[in-house]
């Protein structure tokens, strides 16, 4: 088979590859990352590609228009490369790595700055430094017994341990560095581990990270134990994405153990370069942090530790492993100290798992005597309800609508994305996106106002459909779609409309209706009214700011008193930093684990009807939305 | 540089080496141990092996006669190959690997009997089988929790922890075997950790291994963790004595890294060698033997794990490591599963190792509300003294006369070892080997007996000096030195006379007051009368026997009641047995551990004049001596 040359412009890579190997490979290979919600299946079409010179082989898609057709333009995961080629790659083809907003610190920081309170400062992982006595003839000690002995009058009274690997050529640092050591110390299953002997007192460079990682977004943040202050945080998008949006076909994907090791190379991928980013910018020697601490959900989690995910897709739906070994960095490939530590948040079941154990501990909704409940609106929405006594939680089948997935503009909350919007008597349009630059598309928090804005300007009926006979310059038809434009061509950074279609809006009914039938199936398995909770945590990836009262209108979260609702942001991030910062947290993280019962809400008696009658604005039910007036 | 093939006879093994390489090498390339007490220094000619074809260059030996150089004989380490070679290998040069007698299982076993009820049985390793219910709907907790809660009911409440790789394929294994599986489990760190996991029921093969690594022996012992008994027993050479002798000359041999891997090698193949012999002669597989426990002196433990030894034999004479971590079994390369553990007694200080807290152990010392006391004989001669309440220990600098190194006939407690002798008023000698089999030379317990008859027959008067005077064909002048012909040549297996020359007996004495002394020393410290010792344990490797009269009667411990001594055999393989059966056993060794103080006998005041006032026999104040008469 014959080689060819592939040039990506603008980035003036050049790379190698087989005669038959598709565009969205050689990407790869030159180190460009293309966007691929699909999965690389040419449904999406947002892999778009400029062939300047040369010739590729691809069937017709239905994801290209034959104007773009004719410009050029190709789905770089169905065009196969047939000769040398010059590719040009538009800026909104390539994923983002960017931090979406200095914002997302805040969000990520709120929930903690609260809870921090309820556990005391014991790091994870912690630097120890001693100066010990020499040995003598009278103190004939070893080596290990004389740091032990030092450590305990230092430590509380845990049990310690350390690995053979460690103690190879203790006698050669003690003695270097004149008895004066630092000694790295992991919490481990109830007792302290010994990581790692310095020469020297090394305790002034003591970094860790916390890390959230989700099927869409990795979020990453530096944390200064001395300071016990978060320097710094950095969001990129799972680069697992290219192999599949959605965690169902991520696993069928990982069956290959092929496909298990570039899924987990791709996300370790993520939290290195975020460690590399976040070191860089603090200044810090990354190779020199002790610890990672991540939070993610169940797939994410088997994918990153190479734990085979297949039962997680195959009923009864059961992941391998829910309380994740603390395991050295190295085994995992993060690139921190190599025998730094690596711990992961705990999760319930497949569908409730470490992100949102996480999000509990971070709300501190387990040492509540309130009743108060988190819905984290991701790819799922998952719900938790409980107190102090009792927690139940479960999971909503709402689909990545809200992360801008499967939408004809839809987007991840990135700079470009339209993430406020409102519109006038006269149907003109004002709106911001993330980063304040010119649009690129639509975010959750862009349609939540959108869907809200669009309602009371009876641009859709309260079923959801655009009206037909409305005269705006802003609705069209487009194929058996109406659609209504955002924006036009010429206002965005992508040379084309922006717009929200008839079907885009269904898509996003099915998921608010998902949303809000569950929060009710769930107080009903409990008994209780919604009047009784006393706190509603709202988590996701919504960037810096989500429009609770829109939320309300469009009927995505109950119509209560507002004050009762609270935008925490990645609350999973927050979690696995307290969990850094405290192993009395960790701790938690593992009872929470134990005391959450999942319910199959799907399997309620109650639930589909619920749901059927949430697939309206706000609700079939109007009288459950008293504050809505339309 | 040329190379050369070199056949041994009668093993019809033949190697290739290069010119200029020493015979020894040759030998070990072709798998024939020779042996080498000196280290290969060429002064002990115990490596004579006799040159039939081909050409070597050697210097000229003392260790060698000229009669002996004339047929061709040369010593293997000092023999360099100049052409291609034909060599014989007489029997005595080849180190035996045979175990040394049925009996020696006997008195490992022993002692534990005994002590065996203190302990409840409690593995350190042991094998769960579990019948799992199969995950449902409303029972979809994780195959790692399933199995953890499986794990509860039937092991105590202590915590679980498992490693990442255990982890990985593990819903394959549950779902392969229909959830019936088999864990094993090892107790660590005050924690029970998983090893590993196997679909169906293996429980029925559950084997172990105890060793005890001495400078000069090994000894292992293969045991059924569910007969709670010892299947086999066997002992072999350490094949560290081809770097050297004694620990100080295998620590310098250590300094280079390359020498300690290959002291390291030598020993984990003595390990290997035994598991293997004992796992064919039981029918068992030996890859899934699940644990190995082993005791052996401060050396031998940093050697075997490779851990730096150097500060050993610096003063102020300094281990690395006396507590050792609990290893995976393919860390140190030691041949049972992989995923096996190994764990070893830990020592006190660089001259109490851990074969001594292993004895103490066996001995129940440490739980006895009387006095007693531990003496073992062996490279050196280590002394426990105490009860529940306190306890002190010491070394005295004996060297290794008693192993039967260093004296001209001299060897160790293998077969054709002179064991037992006894003299006639005619001087006619009486002796038994080891095996029965025609003499090689003498062991301890040989040496012990010949110096007691000699003194009873005035053949040496009491400071040690053969009598020049005597009539009889027995005595005889060898240069400097008179000997006694214990064997003559006709009647042994070597062709040569058997003897005991005045050099020998000054330094048994020198051996015999050194252990003496130390007695007396530790006592004075603690101001104890031996009286108050209720009884007092011999260990050491003298095959199955010791005369304890005779050992009385030329001074090598004290002359009180009898029934105060008890042979105990190898007391550090039978403490590591119990460790391996009882994990509160081998926490109770780490107690053990932190109990004994070391004292430095040689820096006692009124030591040195009380080691000079034995360099008699039996003693220069023979009022301490009342049942000796001369």
């Amino acid at each position: 088979m014959r080689e060819f040359r592939v040039l990506f412009k603008p980035q003036g890579r050049e790379v190698s590859v087989l005669q038959g190997t598709d565009i969205m490979t050689a990407a790869v290979k030159a180190g460009i990352m293309l966007a691929a919600p699909c999965g690389g299946e040419g449904v999406c079409g947002k892999c778009r590609v400029i062939v300047d010179k040369g010739k590729v082989s691809a069937e017709v898609s239905h994801a290209i228009s034959d104007v773009d057709r004719q410009a050029g333009i190709v789905l770089a995961c169905q065009a196969l490369v047939e000769s040398d080629l010059e590719i040009t790659v538009p800026g909104e083809s390539v994923e983002s790595h960017e931090c979406l907003s200095h914002d997302a610190e805040d969000f990520a920081g709120g929930v903690t700055l609260r809870s921090e309170e309820a556990f005391r400062f014991s790091p994870i992982v912690r630097k120890v430094c001693l100066e010990l006595l020499k040995p003598a003839a009278e103190d004939s000690t070893s080596d290990l017994d004389r740091i032990t002995a030092g450590l305990k009058e230092k430590v509380e009274g845990l049990r310690l341990s350390t690995k053979l690997a460690n103690v190879k050529h203790l006698s050669e640092v003690l003695r270097e560095s004149d008895y004066r050591i630092t000694v790295t110390l992991a919490y481990k299953d109830g007792a302290l581990e010994i990581l790692s002997f310095e020469p020297g007192d090394t305790t002034a460079s003591s970094f860790a990270f916390a890390f959230d990682i989700g099927t869409t977004t990795v979020a990453g943040q530096l944390i200064d134990l001395n300071k016990k202050s978060v320097l710094g945080t950095k969001i990129a998008f799972n680069k697992q994405a290219m192999y599949g949006s959605d965690v169902i076909s991520r696993i069928i994907y990982a069956s290959d153990p092929e496909g298990l090791e570039r899924l987990s190379a791709a996300v370790i991928g993520n939290i290195n370069e975020i460690i590399g980013d976040l070191a860089s910018a603090h200044r810090i020697n990354a190779g020199e942090a002790c610890a990672v601490v991540t939070a993610g959900n169940m797939t994410m989690m088997h994918l990153l530790l190479k734990i085979d995910p297949s039962n997680i897709r195959k009923a009864p739906y059961v992941p391998t492993v829910s309380v994740f070994p603390v395991i050295n960095a190295a085994e995992a490939g993060i690139g921190i100290s190599p025998r730094g530590a690596a711990a992961f948040l705990p999760g319930v079941s497949t569908y409730i798992g470490g992100d949102i154990v996480s999000g509990v501990l971070a709300c501190g909704m387990a040492d509540s005597d309130n009743t108060t409940m988190l819905v984290d609106i991701g790819t799922n929405g998952e719900i938790v309800l409980g107190n102090r006594e009792w927690m139940i939680g479960t999971a909503a089948s709402a689909g990545p609508a809200f992360e801008g997935s499967g939408l004809a503009c839809g987007m991840k909350a990135a700079p470009g994305a339209i993430q406020k919007v409102s519109i006038d008597k006269n149907f003109e349009v004002e709106l911001s996106t993330i980063g304040g630059v010119p649009p690129r598309g639509i975010c959750g928090s862009g349609y939540i106002d959108l869907l809200c804005q669009m309602l009371k300007r009876r641009i859709i009926s309260k079923d959801g459909r655009i009206d037909r006979g409305m005269d705006s310059g802003r609705i069209r038809k487009n194929g058996a779609n109406y659609e209504f434009i955002v924006a036009f061509a010429g206002e965005t950074a992508i040379g084309r409309d922006i717009v929200i279609q008839d079907d885009d809006i269904e898509n996003l009914k099915r998921s608010k209706g998902a949303i809000y039938s569950a929060i009710i199936a769930l107080l009903n398995k409990v008994g209780k009214d919604i009047s009784e909770v006393k706190k509603i945590y709202i988590a996701g990836g919504f960037g810096s700011y989500l429009n609770i009262e829109n939320s309300v209108f469009i009927g995505l979260l109950p119509d209560i008193e507002r004050s009762v609702y609270e935008f925490v942001g990645n609350s999973s991030l927050a979690g696995a930093r307290m969990a850094l910062m405290s192993h009395e947290a960790f701790d938690k993280a593992v009872e929470i684990h134990k005391g959450i019962t999942y319910l199959d809400i799907g399997a309620e008696p109650d639930y589909m009807d619920e749901y059927i009658a949430s697939l309206f604005f706000p609700h079939t039910d109007i009288g459950r939305f008293p504050s809505v007036r339309l």
